[in-house]
């Protein structure tokens, strides 16, 4: 049987250049190794441990790893500990994912195509393994070996202040709220700024930061990262449209049956499609100014708006 | 109405040295007025934000705190971050009783007298708030205004570990896998050492490290934190079959009817006695190693055997 990171990946290929495509071919079994010699070296309780393990494995995007090394790769710096940064922010997007799966929460059972963590360890241990991967992505920001102590501190700084109650958590409870309710595009932007935006963000900020970026360059980082995160969604929010569930790995149609504020529903399709295509130019631009429109960071802005699942 | 802070306190008092009564007349105030400034500082979502509030300022005993504060005061440190680091552990106690309380996990509604938080604001919030109150307590530790990064870095690396995989959350899958099993005391004090020792003791290594201690007082400091950790949870068993839900503010009996493990069933209640004071009295024997057998841990190692809530 392949394993469902790699029926991800076959799948989602048709859509990435030829330059993202070797990037993520050399890259993306790096962070598998990574995280697998992460696991392998932890003495944690069995279930604990292949729960935490089967959430992190089951592959995904991994766009926001690839953020990070993006960056570092783009900028042409080198650093030794970007897969443990990067590596980080995807036990933090995978804590969360785990928990909004719940079924006090979104109540899904399938996720990248794989039954969710509660539906195969139980609610309580796939409550316990997400809040262990959250303190194993500080764990693992705390420990780096290359890294000079004020860049870790900032990294740190960083990704709490993005995946806590300013940021990550704070837009799943704003988007909580929403529900049912007929929102504003400010209000659905206000949602996805937090809930989507702010880490993806955190992603490239902590890749500059590694590469010790001027504050000039990291503002117009920051603005690549505002687009491309809005960009993100309202393709997220498309895809739940127009996608089927087999394509997606995941329930299609959750929004519509949640009765969720939707780009697609407050624009119509072909609104939320000129505002993806307005925000992925906007992007663009931001990379352009800085020498970097035809970089790895702008190729992942393209897969991201052009991505089928 | 009295808060519910003040009634634990009242209560609690009557078992506490006139020493530990001053200096927990002192602190705590300074933790509650820490704990205020923080939330008002922020602008989170409101809901999250009552959320997060609601557990971290029911009060409690603030034994971890407390344990981090007596530290620096007996070691005749000063550290103007030593509130901070003591909150940061606070907040991630705190997360760690709000997962606890879930239906899926303890299913416990009501928490130090007051209902728990997803009886207030449902599962979902409840979740959710949890998380952010992990984030933010690593948020603070990064944020130390005071305190030399490597120092930083040391006490966010220890708080780590102590509450993640190996530590609390690794102890309280054991703690369930446990139920309706019949356990070896070295069984038992595997969960313990996991479930609550380990975080008290990261209380005491990070006074520690704020102070700068030598490593072998650092390690006679760690005995003192194995005992006092294991009497701590012998104590709380022998109080759950002899108080009564209204004394210890959450459900009596309960580990008698979840069928767990305990002391006092492995005991009896006698011999948990007795193993109770045994620790208490080795935890006592490391702190005059060091001369602290006068000091203000010595005085909380007494309250924790002593206390009746």
């Amino acid at each position: 049987m392949e394993r469902p990171h790699q029926w991800n990946l076959r799948r989602e290929r048709t859509q990435v250049s030829e330059q993202l495509k070797k990037f993520m071919d050399e890259k993306i079994p790096l962070l598998d190794n990574h995280f697998s010699e992460l696991f392998n070296g932890k003495n944690y309780p069995e279930i604990l441990h292949e729960a935490m393990a089967y959430s992190v494995n089951a592959g995904g995007k991994r766009i926001r790893p690839l953020l990070v090394l993006a960056v570092l790769q783009d900028l042409e710096v080198a650093s030794e500990d970007a897969i443990q940064v990067a590596g980080a922010i995807e036990l933090i997007h995978t804590y969360s994912l785990i928990h909004d799966d719940l079924p006090c929460m979104d109540d899904d059972d399938f996720r990248r195509g794989n039954p969710t963590n509660h539906i195969v360890f139980g609610e309580a241990t796939a409550v316990l393994a997400a809040d262990a991967l959250q303190t194993l992505a500080f764990e693992q920001l705390a420990t780096l070996q290359h890294t000079d102590p004020a860049t870790m501190l900032a990294i740190l700084k960083a990704v709490s202040i993005a995946s806590g109650a300013s940021g990550m958590v704070g837009g799943q409870i704003l988007d909580m709220q929403g529900e049912g309710k007929q929102l504003s595009l400010t209000e659905l932007e206000e949602i996805h700024i937090h809930k989507t935006g702010a880490l993806l963000a955190c992603c490239i900020e902590s890749g500059a930061l590694l590469a010790k970026v001027s504050e000039s360059k990291m503002e117009i980082l920051r603005t690549f990262s505002r687009h491309i995160g809005l960009a993100f969604q309202i393709k997220d929010d498309i895809l739940d449209v127009t996608a089927s569930t087999e394509q997606l790995g995941k329930t299609a149609n959750k929004d519509t049956a949640s009765e969720k504020s939707t780009y697609p529903a407050l624009l119509g399709l072909e609104g939320a499609q000129a505002k993806l295509e307005d925000h992925h130019k906007q992007a663009l631009d931001a990379l352009e100014e800085i020498g970097l429109g035809s970089s790895l960071l702008a190729r992942i802005g393209d897969y991201i708006i052009n991505r089928n699942a």
